[in-house]
């Protein structure tokens, strides 16, 4: 029996990934509660649990920081799948209540920014307030009067036994997250993968756009580059990367040599295939 | 007499680079309080102030998303100048307090990180406590019983009374924060200056490496290239990219007109010097 890690507490959007992952891929688990997303890296990396599965982007957000520093500077984990899942947002009460009755709506900022729209249309009046998390705010309308109502996922409110009032209530249905699997092992070849590193190059002028000539040069689709403070100075960074194709395929392979021996710091953070079942 | 926004309340970084700015640039100046990075943005799009200083990016925690993606698809405004400043956690506290009296520590999660081990060092037995700033930090201080402390800046021990009871506490002296003074004109020519753009590139493989490869044609050293989602569509992204010279340099505008049609959205956000007075 696996372990797995997530962000806790139960009901969180992580909560809902967890659930989409394991009911195709791991029948007989155990789901552990981690209060961020080093905390669950640094788990797998400790041998505590073997798997974990954590956010790396969001498509209005971009990427989550917290993840990637984690993966860049202090574990050596793999990714061994991703998940795109649709971010929806639900209005959340106890039962009995109705539209009309509710005064406050609780939730975390970012949904309540990703809402904005929809809330001043139909809760003019009501009071926004924000609290540290989605689980926290439908904990608080459990707590509560009827006269609240809070902003979360589905997962929520099966959890703390709420009733949903409205469905997908968010401003843009562009609202998608990659969730990445973790785990220390690497990923056999599936035909249809992604590759993801990360390097710094040479304090020199032009030195990624040499690391870009590489894969230009191997005919190497690069689906997403993102930079982040290398930490060690103002305006040195190092890049994440991620390109088509498996570690084991003759061509990526070649490529990934000459970038190595390009960068002054490289990591490899797995070959994996991806699946998006809330695209259809 | 020009009004300039800034991130309140007083005592705010934001609020030190607002000094630091004026003290050699702007000696009449009226300072309007914002409570967010977009909001000061729009009021100079809208006329209302004429000048804003914000922060784009920190050595430690990367771009400064709220001001980068306003920038990018709010307004149409302009880098005036840079400022690259040191950030300085000092721990603040009511007059009388001794370090052997704190019980509580208050500040941002942020200015708290990055002073997590020289707290865990200094005051093992003390709860350290999260607000929702720096300023309320302080203020929470003034308002309570000798045993608490809070983590802010200079300014704020100013703006609130408090004694610095410890300098300089953050555990990485690499921490330094670029502001930028925005405005809706254009900066004339130093000899010494920088140019920011935004775009986003035709959705082809290997369109990225086609608009480096312009600015490796023209020999143009690129200092800073980041990644913001399109928010359309996952996997969509805007490139901001930071290059060496000035609008006028007879190389830099052939290449800025070379990138603007490769590339499906094109902004141009000002030629600017840069000053690092911390730097010495």
């Amino acid at each position: 029996m696996i372990k797995i890690g997530f962000l806790g507490p139960k009901g969180t959007f992580s909560h809902e990934a967890l659930e989409k992952y394991t009911a195709e891929n791991a029948s007989n688990y155990i789901a552990c509660e981690y209060s961020s997303f080093p905390d669950i890296l640094q788990a797998i990396q400790n041998g505590d649990i073997q798997e974990g599965i954590v956010p790396i982007e969001n498509s209005l957000e971009g990427a989550v920081n917290a993840t990637m520093d984690t993966l860049a500077f202090d574990v050596d984990l793999k990714i061994k799948s991703e998940w795109v899942l649709a971010v929806k947002a639900n209005i959340l009460a106890k039962k009995g209540t109705e539209l009309k009755d509710i005064k406050y709506i609780l939730s975390h900022p970012q949904p309540l920014g990703q809402c904005r729209k929809y809330l001043s249309a139909n809760f003019p009046s009501a009071e926004i307030i924000s609290v540290y998390s989605t689980a926290g705010a439908a904990q608080e309308v459990v707590e509560g009067q009827g006269d609240r109502a809070a902003i979360g996922s589905l997962a929520a409110a099966e959890v703390y036994g709420l009733e949903i009032l409205a469905r997908d209530i968010q401003d843009n249905n562009n609202n998608f997250t990659r969730f990445v699997v973790i785990s220390k092992e690497d990923t056999t070849r599936t035909g249809n993968d992604k590759t993801s590193i990360v390097f710094s190059t040479e304090d020199k002028p032009g030195s990624l756009y040499k690391i870009l000539d590489i894969f230009s040069l191997w005919d190497i689709n690069m689906s997403r580059i993102e930079s982040r403070p290398a930490k060690n100075q103002l305006g040195r960074y190092i890049f994440f990367i991620d390109i088509s194709g498996h570690k084991d395929d003759q061509d990526l392979k070649d490529a990934l040599t000459m970038v190595k021996r390009k960068s002054s710091f490289y990591k490899f953070l797995g070959s994996y295939p991806v699946y998006a079942p809330d695209r259809g």
